[in-house]
């Protein structure tokens, strides 16, 4: 059992309090804004009283939270894919651990589920090791500079492909569809990536150099900045082939 | 029970000819290279024997193979998002008939899932219609003109997401890991986006306006096509905002 401070309650805060005081440790939550009556202004953090203190701040704040905190025997610990662990080196014990996973309020996450990447300096990383696997069962080392390659594949994976799924609404809007209509296609597509990797399973009028329907698609597109994209996407189909 | 001739025997051909002789329906398939025993040749179709001739053709052959085909009572159709009716006017009743699905040969498709789109000449709607009825229960009416405008929302939703994953799986390649490890970030990702509309689950650095990730991962990126292609998406995901 651990005492464990997590600084700020966002999606992920707010995931990783519910898990971590499932396993039995001891959480307690601060934060800036303090919103609810159970989280504690940061002010009132005591790094003394604490095994890990664990920073779910905005990538941007991660730096300067952590330098506001005083030294001590804690564990600090940043959950960015993309800060390097040299954020947290005021502390003499500190790391990271990174969960692959993407979290919204209203779902519920199963942890046991996806990696959670970690790395910890010379005095930290076999405490981090040991927490990160009471709630995970999946934990894998990563120095920051594979971290943050992962994250940029990551940020392809998911990020820009949702965005083509916003822009495919967009389009649909325009015919009274939503994108739920196009459920059963996005999901095979999904899952015909998982079976055969997405490289076996590119299809569409650029993978089949169908000049006429990726003329007539750009035709029906105004905006140039939607032309642009279908124009170098396509390219990029065809130059991965 | 209707008489049915399948020409082209790929990926659609190879699923719509399950389905719909599993319906009672009585399939004869056609095709030009003619790989298996009970293929026929294109050569040998007689269009009065068949109620149905579906060609599940390559888009760009589409017409040829139709005004290839002597005129009878047969219904004509294509199975195509991207060609318009008027390839098979050669035909008195003609139509199309888009599946609204990706088919793989290897996978079993559930073909009450989905929506088909149909569309047919005075001539041939009404027969169109009781046909796909008989083995689809989602069948809707389109014309070709909004027909293509669904395929340019399906390229962006379906294949330009595929690419987003493959070029995820090329930088995971990098790191020694497949696209399998992120298999439960993607499938969360796809899962929210049709839980919240993808408009309202984006997220990532792009969203954020996080200009320092943004940068680092452009450094990171050494191929020029790879760069114009993150920083368009950035930009088009802060211009949606």
């Amino acid at each position: 059992m651990s005492k464990v401070a997590i600084i700020g309650y966002g999606n992920v805060g707010y995931h990783l309090a519910k898990r971590i005081s499932s396993k039995r440790h001891e959480v307690t939550i601060f934060s800036r804004t303090q919103s609810e009556d159970f989280i504690l202004s940061i002010d009132q953090l005591n790094p003394e009283a604490f095994d890990f203190i664990i920073l779910s701040v905005p990538d941007g704040d991660v730096k300067s939270v952590s330098d506001s905190i005083a030294t001590s025997e804690a564990v600090m610990l940043h959950t960015s894919g993309a800060n390097p662990i040299s954020d947290l080196s005021k502390h003499l014990k500190h790391g990271v651990m990174y969960p692959l996973q993407t979290f919204s309020r209203t779902k519920d996450i199963d942890f046991t589920a996806f990696p959670v990447f970690v790395e910890g300096s010379d005095e930290g990383e076999k405490d981090i090791f040991t927490f990160v696997r009471s709630f995970s069962n999946d934990v894998r080392l990563l120095t920051s500079a594979n971290r943050s390659k992962l994250h940029l594949a990551a940020v392809f994976a998911c990020n820009f492909s949702n965005h083509m799924f916003h822009l495919s609404e967009k389009l649909l809007a325009d015919l009274d569809m939503t994108f739920k209509d196009i459920q059963p296609l996005v999901e095979e597509t999904v899952r015909k990536a998982m079976e055969l990797d997405p490289s076996a399973s590119q299809t569409g009028p650029a993978m089949r150099e169908d000049e006429e329907t990726i003329n007539s698609h750009l035709e029906m597109l105004k905006d140039e900045q939607l032309k642009n994209i279908y124009r170098l996407i396509t390219e990029s189909i065809q130059n991965s082939k």
